[in-house]
């Protein structure tokens, strides 16, 4: 058969080019490669059922459930603790096994308190959805609680400092919802995103208590400064603040580090906006009516 | 190792605090649980290699094949049932084994004619991308074709009474496809979306025969009653009417209960409208060109 | 048990009757199948390990990572001609074998050209969005890395005139990304796609080099001609042409196979363009600006 022939010749030198341009690039024996990825995901499906546990499958009774919470806590924690050392590790901070098992220990700690605010998030989908009619419809069809309990996950480790991790998680929760939050915004309790395709949410965002955000919303960057080589310069407040009690209606975008939506705001669909409002505002396009023809029958 | 000796130390106590925020809003003896949610999925999986059969793997002569699609189509139904029963019982339904078996036996006996429609719906894709060259490549990459075979049995789910399994099925079509159509919505033959990311379908949306749409469409709610607690009133009609043959362009978005889109009307991209046209209508958008400017090269 | 009962008398007619429906459409005996669909799924998975090696699990030392890297290619290799044989087959294509051979060996040829064009899109991620800090954290987190590793295989396949295989591998890129490219379009080197959901690029587009795209950008189609029965024409230049070093910003659609987008433009954010504009062009929005009421407090 010619294409094996061939694959028996051809293939060390493409495997050869292949690793030759990648370890040009990326130092292959740091890389946490998909499986990498995989296993954080595992650990994300693992919080999952640890804050949400079910009498499912074969535990038919309240203690072998908590025995079950308790087994899977610890298991996700050691495999948590493993890949955080692994990429501190990689970026050189000193001490990676004894930081990550801190990081760990602080994240496990929070989980009770992280579970409480996610709960308002739930009760934020309920009343902010009439088509919602339970709140376990919530917890399994709604991408908002998805997107939300991973974020407050990957929240908690951003401001820990680890790197890459959140961002893969985020971005996991991207892909399940359309729902694009960067682990490092600051969202408050009850907090809902309808529908959610298309919204994105950036880095350096805060969003107040009990605010409502529909599908295709923007809170992003206007732009970015650049160093002496043209380059973004990292780590300065591009994104808005958004006060509590704000409802922002679907295809809105929200720009600036300086942009603040003050509490009790509305925001219109489709709106655009580049600079603060007041608390209280209601902002309405004024863009003119559609023309309306009518095709001779 | 510390973080091994934490973990025994600690987690009785938070797998306990976990269990009781839990517990306090959620009947965990009665949850579906994650798994549920995987079931379901996998029941869905299954109906579509039964609507879509083919000469796979080892069935590789067709009187095979019908025994395959009768042998998954059998596991199925016992599957989906036993699913349907406990969400009635969780509800409080009298007799739900019985009345699961009654919806089973009904979606069933309706699956040909399902299949007939979809195949219409197969149809409308070729009819309606330029770029589609054969009915085989629109069942296997248009999105289209996932969102609208699930919606049609989760819709039949949804009529029949069904809580919670039609809204999971829908979010399982969403999340694939970023097409979100609530499975209340009534759709007509020969339905064609095409890219379909951020299109949203409302619960009570009535949409007629041959109607085409384009991502970023939101058939939706302009606004909701609230009771006398402030919460949003359920089950009352907060979604348009499109007639036949309308075509609705990119990112237009159309509100209200009291929408009506006369047939064969085309509503232009990005339009916003709330409130209803005449049949034969032509909408577009009367907005300002944009403005050019050329830098200095 | 009455379900059982009625699947036993039921089930091989609805069989019978799903089967011929889908028979009269679909030639069951040629089809892909959603095996088909999920075989090409892990050839995709398996390319990206091969694109992007990493020292993970059992390899710990680079010889053994290129040896994995090789074997994979191999299994890859013969996996993607057997499919390939089969649609080629399947279209009624002479010496189907030797020509999918041929073709994926000309794509393996071509993988570490590939590889370095990749590694410009990566760069352009690092060089695009503040919110990046590493190379690792773009290759594992970044949707539109997924997308475009996808796309330049997807491509190659579709110039060698691959049927429906090309279009399934976009599908899946779209399905995990939101962004929707099909897979005839031309891309030049350093392309980057922001967040991306809701990007659809369309089969006869051209996009120059050092493209940065963002969320919800549409390089459409304006309408497309139609036949003397009615259906639209296949294989027309449809879509637009975007110049080198352009940056379009959210939400703009651009539309349609006469439409330039000279080089070194900006096209702002939600701007509807069909007609051409020369390079070095500024597209602003002249929509009023949004009106802004305070409620009471």
């Amino acid at each position: 058969m010619r294409l094996e022939d061939w694959l028996n010749k051809g293939i060390p030198d493409i495997s050869k080019s292949l690793m030759k341009v990648h370890k040009h690039h990326f130092p292959i024996e740091q890389s946490l490669g998909f499986e990498g990825q995989e296993k954080i995901i595992k650990i994300l499906k693992n919080f999952r059922k640890v804050l949400y546990p079910c009498f499912c499958d074969t535990y038919k009774d309240e203690l072998r459930v908590e025995t079950n919470v308790g087994n899977l806590l610890r298991s996700t924690a050691l495999d948590l603790k493993s890949i955080i050392a692994k990429v501190l590790e990689n970026s050189g901070e000193g001490r990676p096994e004894a930081k990550a098992e801190e990081i760990v220990i602080d994240l496990l700690n929070k989980l009770p308190e992280i579970r409480e605010i996610l709960q308002t998030d739930i009760q934020a989908a309920y009343n902010g959805d009439p088509a919602a009619l339970s709140l376990e419809e919530i917890l399994f069809s709604y991408p908002s609680i998805t997107a939300i309990t991973i974020h407050r996950i990957a929240h908690e480790l951003y401001e820990a400092g680890v790197p890459i991790i959140p961002r893969i998680m985020s971005e996991h929760a991207h892909s399940l919802t359309g729902i694009d939050i960067h682990p490092g915004a600051k969202i408050g309790e009850y907090f809902f995103i309808d529908h959610g395709t298309g919204v994105v949410i950036g880095e350096t965002s805060t969003i107040g208590k009990n605010v409502k955000i529909y599908q295709g919303v923007t809170i992003g960057a206007k732009s970015f400064p650049l160093d002496e080589h043209g380059n973004p310069i990292k780590g300065i407040k591009r994104h808005p603040d958004i006060g509590d009690n704000v409802i922002i209606y679907a295809g809105a975008t929200i720009l600036g580090g300086d942009t603040k939506i003050g509490h009790d705001s509305i925001i219109g669909g489709n709106i655009w906006l580049t600079q603060s409002v007041p608390p209280y505002s209601r902002i309405y396009n004024s863009q003119p009516l559609p023309q309306i023809k009518q095709k001779k029958e």
